[in-house]
């Protein structure tokens, strides 16, 4: 079955302004580091990228950066070099309103836009993570299900009410609670394999 | 089932001298950021660690850097902080003859070995991560399971005659070749669901 996959990370801690050093991602950079490891996640195939992944990162419910399978270049697997491009998207978002997207780098891109944006305009079936959800195999074979993740925070209370509400269906991936980059590997996985 | 999972990655590049610079793990430290996300997919779980984990880094066949989950101390998810441990464990090698194994920091041991030394000595079921494998599930509930996997490198002749000579069962994870760190994910995933 081909499908678009699609996530949201949600990013409570990342700054706007981008004037962090990219030697401390866990500290000045507000976790970036995990942002980083997500893109790795969504894309990365032994000596091949993920095509068809949209991925976007929402930071501070303020700037979304989207990153196009189809379309992403320079892109590596470190979180060095990551944390770089996502970087350069926020130095981009400095200098634009961003009414309208803009391409920071090739296949990368930067608006001023929020969490609820993505969710009334996004194209699929949303599906959340929950431990009491219905294992993802069973309820998968959707058209281009779009996954909501976020970092090392919980989702807040108002992030919670919007994913419930645009939620089509509760999925679960396992019996132990993993990090955001760990579920969007295991979702991979799970969905290669239908 | 109660399990000692065990992981074996074989780094090729990384330096056996600790005198790279942390700002380029891609590069002067010889791809060290592939064992660094090894490292994070074999230990970390949401706010816990996998206490029940032994992560064994051979580097150039010649130095093994070994995580002992129920020990381990002072490790976070991002690719620099874990390479700050691998580069003490190396310094650590400088000066020790390492005909026994050393302790770096605390839950992180050093020894002057080859890949056929820990292939000889591990205790455990060695399962052989294979696209002709039986699917994992299938085979998984033995006594502590052995993975070996390789970094950004294939394994060489050398060390895939030494690998079938070892191995009890080869298993299957799935359609698509993923990084090496991807596969621990994916193999904790599935081992978790058993």
């Amino acid at each position: 079955m081909r499908q678009l996959r699609q996530f949201i990370v949600l990013g409570h801690t990342v700054p706007i302004e981008p004037d962090f050093t990219l030697n401390d991602l866990p500290g000045s950079a507000g976790r970036l580091d995990v942002l980083c490891r997500c893109v790795n996640a969504a894309f990365f195939l032994s000596h091949d990228l993920r095509h068809d992944v949209q991925l976007y990162l929402v930071i501070q419910d303020e700037l979304v950066v989207r990153f196009d399978g189809s379309t992403v270049q320079y892109l590596n697997p470190d979180e060095r070099s990551t944390a770089a491009l996502i970087q350069k998207a926020l130095e981009k978002a400095q200098v634009h309103p961003l009414e309208e997207e803009r391409e920071s780098t090739p296949g990368i891109h930067v608006s001023r836009r929020e969490f609820s944006d993505i969710l009334q305009t996004v194209d699929g079936t949303v599906l959340q993570l929950h431990e009491d959800g219905d294992p993802l195999e069973t309820v998968a074979p959707v058209d281009d299900p779009v996954f909501v993740l976020s970092d090392h925070e919980d989702f807040s209370a108002d992030e919670q009410a919007l994913l419930d509400e645009y939620t089509d269906a509760r999925v679960r991936i396992g019996p132990r609670t993993v990090h955001a980059d760990h579920a969007i590997t295991i979702v991979h996985n799970r969905l290669d394999r239908l």
